[in-house]
Parts: structure tokens; sequence; C-alpha cells
């Protein structure tokens, strides 16, 4: 086997078992899809968008409770200010490159007027990691209708991983890069919640990676992807859970996306831009509504097992989006080389 | 007439009716007690110390949803950063003077594990303004039993105003202030809640004082306090309600709280500390629950009257806290004047 | 006189005297353009872009100190997490409605590019706030050009207010609203500083308007724009000034605008974003620098007067808004109509 | 060898060189006393202040830049308001245990006092951890005495750990926890810096506790504290540096120390209070200066060296504080043993 999940290679994240498919569709009603383009001709292109749609994607006319967290601020994420504010989201989240914030921006907000709201209805979401190494940096490629295939196209079931959609042209610790995701299971007595997170990851220094806490090995012989850094890159984490949160303890929750990534030997470098978004499905306000609203949250106590999750389930993400990633050329001839898959089992070892 | 209340000089303020005290203990379930230390000797002591107790007083075995917004950090406040973190009150709120802070702090910790609780369940809540110009600087005369005595004495109904409880000593933009207090009835759909607000006043210049938009006349004749300012004061307000909000938007109306202050003439100078805290009574979390929780909210949507009543509130509370307050002579035979009645109706006019 | 600004009809705000035009520029080196677009065919447009640039416009290769309060988060904001984490501004500043937000950002995003530097040196800043009553909903007439002919026209000198730019189609307390201008001088020592604020005004309700205090006069002639009101709108403010301050000290500058919107009646409505920013020219740090870099500031003690300077001049600029505004009709037959000059003198009087 | 530091062990954490004694005190000015109370009678008492004082101890007459971060904000700092305003420390720094935040605040607050200064011009910073397994609940033996003892006793030099100060009765990840410290050489340019951590650990579950990355072995023999887990413990960390850096990068500094907390095995539980405070030594502003002052930073871009060296020196202090604190028995014979040598090499084989 030369790529594959993690767990594929025997590794085995923390103490909690994920969900049947170990990715943040794993909580109900959470659809995930993906734009990947990637062409030679008439342009170089390694870019896309990857949407994490809630709710089936009836994101229009409902709010779901959320909270962010920017552990370092180095980036763009739209639609936080409302977030921070009300803690509500109201709209589907996009993941793109650097160059396609504005586009995506505006291709959420259309489709979001074109479903009957008011503009004071709906603050697209859009984050970003640069991938403007492999991809080139003047001018995006991807387009407003390529943010619509991604959505459109979104679905529940297993998430593509690696190169694609908003990571397609991503770099992780200097390997290749890109979407990872996974889940866990976490009991609450009587009941069971899952906690999915996905992650575009674009970050870090190759001499910090940590595999389950060590150092990889035997990768002396895997070029880098440049002579001298040029960029220190980003991550961005979405974590999704049907456990029933008020925005104060999503902000918790996101806040815990930091030592999963710390697990994996990130430091949130000045250069990177490292945005932690927690949303729950559980409490739907309707768009409008005038009505006092009903809400269920857990008490702040029963959090621990859910910040357990969530710090696996994102460090074992990064992990996925290492193993997953194949070895890309883009512009310029660049190339950024995968993890090989002989480092990883000598690491496990 | 020569003290009363802003109201029975002819002043409303806004168009929201009040509550039937005009005061926070309107909102149903809170008390407030007060002890006032005033003597001359064996020393001058010109101190005291407010208590805001919820829940009839019944803070030990339950939490309240909270926010804080510090309009201006120069100043001490305990207990903000779990109300920051998890959005809950677990404590009775004392106001106190500033040499004070470290007695309250101990009075109602002691005061919770008396009553049983772990300590990791109750964060004393502790705000202050400096009463240093009217009492002696070096040491509060205010000690535990005087803590326990004003939340024993908590009580419904009204509150004493001016240069009573932790507001004795203070003076507000160079008249003497102290505590002020005020409420309005919001209607929300067939719902009609309660949000009323307590300052304690101890900020601001003279100059800057304005009483219902304009500057107060024919006060030229009232001596300042001293003839150099030497300190800038600082102005905490706590605001209580009835209506059903979570944490989030309970921070959103401890911010509009700048706005009554704003409207009065503070501009949240760099030695003030402005400290805003809102708490709702509708939402109930018992402590040491595991229980899934159901609480209600109030949309967002439904927000602008509580907004403009905590505004409203605050305006007349800090105006209330002027009226009331008598002139007081202090330390060193210092002395702070009361607004005159005369300059509040020459402003009126 | 019909139209003009509050000082040509007598009003003057706070003790500060403004500096020589009054305006953001009075601040040396800021500049302000605007593209300002109103035609009829072949669809209604009533839509702009007004750029602060900082520095003469050279903001590519060097880095300034700012801030960023928001007060109500109801509303988008491009380049805040960079500002929050690192206290600088990289970037020119550039107000739009809402749904042109997608294509500033692009605008400057591209400029940044061109100019040669990489994507990791600049994050743009794009403020909105939404023009949809006046203005087509579904689509912004404005382009990447008509931002760039902002940004290549920004100039010393007067500022053009009302109508125009990124005020355009917006209204303020339901008159006709949009961009407004002021400045104050500060003395600090044997220094002057100038704090200049420029606003784009869209919130509020008729009702709420103060003028120097006092509710606006004889306007119940004059028809609201419409039968019930619906939307909330935003202002967002610029503050700009020389005074060497570092960026926890104009996060504090930023947070004093809301004292000046309060004041004219702003309570901060659910449904309005609110969100300031306030940057020195003081300190320029040169972008890719290594070294060590000496910057100056003004200790907080001498803050106060700077913080009264933005209260004052926030105050007068939202006034200037709305008495420099003309009446519009813009989309469906909408109008907007100016606050009445009688209305105004009447108020004063 | 029974108790050593974890170098001693031969684990060195990280590529950076720490200082010559490898502690908080590498960072010149920065003097550490300690008073530990260890009795059993009249009542047992295992309690204790460590203050942390820059400067040669002389902070009543300067402000030194500082920045704080609350990875949970389960428990109490005072202070931290106006280090958020304003981004200065005006105090030296006491971690205590949770009852004697009260006393030790007022103590601080009285030094200050006495040294000339006015209320307005020192917030004293307390932090705390809860030592009320070992030490009684209900009561703190610690007297303003004994605050006043460790600080007058700050010295340069080794810095003891362990059951000292105010680490004396306190656990981490259920072994015995306490007092620890490191430090680390950043090169920048031609110039060295120093970073130093010192923490108060009483944090964690053994199951969680991670040693360079590997869960800890040969410890089943080793008893728990308790049956059930009581309390969920936290952890304070103060960082120091001499580095140049402005109020925002000191809050950089602070976030970072969740890097050190995560390698150890942290994911910040509900009740775990973890809190982190960053200063910098090297500009120092005058307290009541009127002057316009001229303070140095390291540009943005250097900071990662510093980061790195945060996330290790914390995680170092963290298990020198393991592995120096020696098995304690406290009030009710409750016993908590210290991580066994053996433990700790079997780990590192």
């Amino acid at each position: 086997m030369n790529r594959g999940r993690v767990r594929e290679f025997g590794l085995c994240i923390g103490r909690l078992a994920p969900g049947p498919l170990n990715a943040i569709t794993d909580v109900p009603g959470v659809l995930v899809g993906q734009t990947t383009l990637i062409r030679d001709r008439p342009e170089v292109v390694r870019t896309g968008c990857t949407v994490i749609a809630p709710c089936e994607g009836r994101m229009w006319d409902r709010n779901l409770f959320a909270g962010f967290f920017a552990f370092n601020g180095f980036g763009e994420v739209t639609g936080a200010q409302w977030i921070e504010e009300a803690g509500v989201l109201s709209s589907p989240i996009a993941l793109v490159g650097t160059t396609a914030v504005g586009t995506a921006h505006r291709a959420l907000q259309q489709l979001a007027l074109d479903s009957g709201l008011s503009l004071a209805s709906c603050f697209p979401v859009i984050l970003e990691t640069a991938d403007t190494w492999l991809n080139p940096l003047a001018v995006s490629a991807l387009s407003s209708l390529d943010v619509y295939q991604a959505l459109s196209s979104a679905a529940s079931g297993p998430v593509a991983e690696g190169n694609v959609g908003g990571g397609t042209g991503m770099m992780c610790y200097e390997f290749k890069g890109g979407i990872g995701t996974s889940s866990r299971i976490v009991a609450y007595g009587e009941a069971n919640y899952t906690v999915g997170a996905l992650v575009q990851s674009n970050h870090g220094k190759r001499h910090q990676l940590r595999i389950s806490g060590l150092p990889v090995k035997e990768v002396q012989g895997v070029p880098l992807p440049w002579e001298e850094q040029v960029q220190q890159g980003s991550i961005v984490v979405i974590i999704a859970t049907d456990a029933p949160l008020l925005p104060v303890q999503l902000k918790r929750l996101a806040k815990r996306a930091t030592v999963g990534l710390a697990r994996t030997g990130g430091i949130g470098e000045n250069g990177s831009g490292d945005f932690f978004l927690a949303f729950s499905t559980a409490n739907e306000i309707p768009l409008g509504t005038t009505e006092t609203q009903s809400v269920r949250m857990l008490p702040h106590d029963g959090l621990n097992a859910l910040f357990e999750g969530v710090a696996d389930a994102v460090e074992e993400a990064i992990l996925n989006s290492l193993t997953q990633a194949e070895t890309m050329t883009g512009v310029e001839g660049r190339t950024v080389y995968a993890l090989p898959t002989a480092a990883l089992q000598a690491t496990l070892r």
C-alpha cells in the first residue's frame, strides 16, 4: 500500500473510537463537497474548493451555534465577526486558496440571495490557506461555478483526502498535504455524540513533524519542496458535532484544535493562519423567528470527553492529510513530495 | 426637595417605562444588600459594600448565564475569567472600594466553602472603584463581616442610592456620586421582561457631564473636590434581566452600558476602570448536574428593545447616583459636593 | 444654504479645534479617494467605493500600527484577523456596499501582487455597509476597476461627503446618509497631534437621532424611506492619527468611536455592523525587515485628549454625513430623504 | 539519583540550548522568591507562595510590556484586565493556592502603597491553582507576611522546584507536581535573547501524561492520589524574556505555552484554570512619565524562534515540576506520589 489513512498503517490516535467513516461526515447531516482543479493547459492549475455543508446543505433558512478561535491570525476568514458576536453559523463553509477568497465569498453570497434571503441573513464563511507554491500566484483559476459545484455535490459518506478540493495545492510540514478528516464517538450518559474534524493542512517545517509523539524517521532522502522556505503556510480546521452545545462551549471546542495541532508538531508560526471553527448541529434556530427558542446544552462539566475527541480527531486528520496526499508537481516544475509510507512505518515501529 | 431621583425632578430618560421600583430589584429574585461605614473615630471611614444577590440569594447551588465587557480595563474584577470562558455567574456580586478587593474575595470564597461547595464551584465576583479621596488610602476598614452583613441583609424592594454601600465614598463627574439604579420594562411578543441596572459611579470630569444631552448649568459656584484632579475614577455597572438570554447575548447587553455611560458624558478615560456585567435569571443551571439542560433564549433579532432598555437604565442609574448623593466631607477634611438641585432644574428647563 | 457641514450651521462639537480641513486628510499622508456610481440605465446603480490610503498611498512596502473594535459584529470586515493578531495594517482600506466585498478584496489583493508582494505580506481591509435599499440587491455594479480608480485618485485635501463613494446609497437614522468626516487637534506637551475620523453611515432609526444631545425637531413632514423598516443598517468608522501609538493603544482609540456614535443616538442594534478601525502613521515598519525596530509611543496617561478627540470627531463625522447627503431616489423608485436644513436649525436653536 | 531535573535524566527537549541555569532567572533581572509552608501542627499545612519579580524587584516605579492568554479560564487571576487593556505589567507576580488569592492581592497592594504609589499605579498580579487535596480546604495558612517574605527573598540564581512555594501542595497528572522552570537561548541576528518559563503545575490525569511524546511506562504500581478524581486542577505559566517585544507580541508568546502544555498531555480540561502570562524586560516605561517613549520591538517575522523557545521551555518546566517533586502526605493522610525515576527512565529508553 502506498497511500492510505494512518489507521490503515496501524496508527490509532487516542482512546476514543472513531465513527464509521472516521470522517466529519459521521456527524449526521454534515455533507462535504469538493471541486478539484488540476490541469496543465492553458496554464498550470493546482487548486480547488472544499465545502462543508451542515443540515444536509439546507443552511439558508436556519442558523447553527458555532464558535471560532484564531490560534494565529495570519490569514483571512470571512464571517468570523458574526460568529464571534452572535455565536451562529449562517452559511455553508468553503475552504479555498488565498486568492480565491473574494470569488468564494461572492459565490456564497449570491447563492444566499438567490435563495430569497436578505443580505442581513447570511455571512458566508470562507477560510483559506495559500497554494501559491504549486499553483500560480497571481490569479486563482477558481470560479463561482466551481464553488457552486462543490456545494451542489456535497454529500454524506467518505471524504476524499489529500490532493483534493481546497487542499489540492497545499503542503504540510514540507511534505504534500491538503485535506484530511477524522472523527470520534464520545459517550455522554446514555447518549453517544460524534465529533468530527476536517483540516486543510498547509503549515509547518519538516523537522517539526511528530507522528504519535515521535519525530519522523528515514526521510533524509526525500527532497524538500524548496531550497529555502518561502512561506510558512497555514492550517484551517473545521469541527462538527451533534452534541448540544452553546456558542460559548463551541469556542472552547475550537480552542482544543490547538492541542491536536501541537501534537503533530505545530507551534503556530508567525506566518501561519491557524483558524479553528466549531459548530453543533443539535440546535437549529429558524431564520427570522420571533419565538423564544428552547435549546439544549451539555453542562460544562461534560465537555472533557469532547475536548479529548477534538484533540484526537484533529491530530489524526492532519496525519491523514499527509498520508493520503500524493507527490505533486506544479507551476514552474516545482515538486512537493508525499510523506513516504516507509518513513511512516519506520517511525511507528 | 433637595435630594431625589431624576424622575422626581421631572426627567424621564427614553421611551420605555421603568419597573415599579425603577431599580435593579424589579428583576424578580434579584436582591440588593448594602453595608455603609461612615465614622470619624478612631479614624475617618467612608466606605462600604453593595451586594447584588440573584435567585433570592441562593447562588451557591446554581449558575446563571452572564456576560462581561470591559470598556476600559483600568481596574480589578475577580471572577471575570470564568464568566468569559463559560458564560456563567456562580456567586453573588460585591461592589467595594479598591483596597477591599482581597477582603471581599476572601469573604465570598469563605461563604461558598461554608455552604459545602468545593472551591471549583464558585468564583467570587468583586468589582471595585477607588474611594481613596474621601476614605483613607492605605487600608480598607471593610471587614469580612461587613461583606457577610451586606449579603445577609440583601432584600428586594427599593434600593438606597447615593452615599451608601460600595458607593459611600465615591464621586462622579467631580460631584458626589455612588450607588444609583434604574430599570425598564421591555415588551417581547406577549411577554414583558425587566432589565435593571445598578451602578457604582466614581468617574469623569465636571465639564463632561451631560444631563439629557445637555451640559449642566449654573454650577460655577460649586467648588471642585480638588485643586488638581488626582484620580480619574471608574464606574462599574451591573445589569440584571429576566429575559431568557444566552451568555453570548448577555455580553452584548453588557456592551450597551457603554451607550448609557456615553450619554452622561463618559469617554472611558485612561485611568477609569469601566466594567459592565450582565446576567439573566431566566435559566438556572444546577451545580454539579450531569443532565443535558434545556434552556431558553430570545432570538438575536429580539434584542433591540433590551439594548435600548440597558442604555436608558444605565443613563438614569448614573444620574440617580448624582442626584441622590449628598455632599460629604472625608479624610483630611476634603469635601466633595453634591450636584445642586438647582443646577439640575436649570439644566432641564 | 441647503446642504453643508454641521459647523457651517453653527454647531461645534466639543472643546477641541478641528484641523484645517476638518477631515481625516488633516492627518499628514492620509489620502482619500472615492468612486461614485450613480446611473439609471441600463440598470439603476447607487453605489461606490471610498478608499483611505495612508502614507501617501504607499502601503505595499510597509506596515502601520492599527487597532480594531467591533461594537456590534453584524457585518463583514476582511483583514481584521491580522490586525487583531499583530496590530498592523498592511493595506489601504476600502469601504463598499455589502455585495462588493469579494470584488474589493480581490482588487486590493491583485494590486498588492502586482506590486511584487508575496501574498503573505498583505491582508486587504474591506469594510461594508448595505446599500441594498437604493441600490439593486442581487449584484454589485462595483468592479475591480472602480476600486483601482478610487485608490489611484486618492488625494489629500477636502473630502467629499454625503452621497459619494462607498456612502452613495446609504441611509442614516432613516435620513439619507453616507460619507462624513471630521478631525481634531490634540495638544500633547509641545506637540500637536491630529486625529481624524471618516464614517460610512448607514444605521439607526429616526427617533434615535440626537444632534448635540437633543432629539431632532420638525421632521414630522419628512417621509420615512419605508413603510416598515426592512434593515437595521451599519456604520463603519476609520480613525487616523499621527500620534505615536502602539497597537494596544489604537484599539483603545477605536473603542472610543462608540462614544461618538452613542452621542448621535446609536445603540448598536442587532442588525447593525458597527466596526471601528484606528491606525497611526507615526511608526512605519518596513516590510520584510529583520532589524529590531525603534518605535515611539505616548504613555497611556496621555491618551485622554485623544479619546476626547475621537469621540468628538466621530460624532461630528456622523452629523456631517447627514447634513451633506442629499435626497436620493434609487431602485424601484424608493426615495430616502435628506435631513432638512430647517430641522437642523430648529433643533440647534 | 532519585529526584532531579529531566535533563539530568538525559532528556533534552527541542533544538535550542537552555540558559546557564535552565531557569526563568536566566532572563537578566528576573528574580524568584518562594515561601514554603509545610507543617503538621497545630494543623496540617502544605502551601506557599512563589513570587516572580522582574527588574531586580523594582517594579513599583515602572511598567513592563506584557501579554496574557487564558487557554481555559477556570480560575482566578487578578491584574489581567489592565494587562489586556494596556499591555503592561505593573507589579511582581505571585503564585499561590486558591484560597490565598485575597491575602496575596492585599499584600501586594499594601506594598505598592507603602512604596508611595497611588492605587492607580499598581494592579497586583496573583495567579492560583488549588492545593485543596493536600492542604486544608477551608482557610489558607498563607499570610501577608509570607508573601512579603517571598518577595523580599527573591533572588537570581537557581530556582527550587517541586514541593516549594506556590507549588507546595500541587499535583500534576495525578503525580506530585508543583514548581518547575526552564529556559532557552534564542539567536536573533547578532543578538542572543533568553526566554524563560516557570510553571505551577496542578493539572491533568495520569493516562494523559506524555514524556517526549510517549506515554509514561511502568507506573502501574504507583497508587493514584484518590479513588475517584475530585478535582481537575490547573496550570499557570509565567514566561519572561529580554527580547524586545510589544504587548501584542507578548500575547502571542503567552499563547504558545499551549503547545508546551499539549506536548505533555494537557488538553485544557473544563475544570482546569490554564493561564499564561508573558512579559519582556527590554522596555521599561517609567511610572508617571509624560514623555513620549522610544521602545524597541522585534519584527513579527522574527518571533518563530521565540515561539519555539516558549513551547520547549514550558514543556520542560512541566516535566521538571514532576521529576523534582517528592511524594507528599498531607491533610487527612492523603498521599500524592512522585513520578518514579524508574518510570521516567523506562519511558526514555
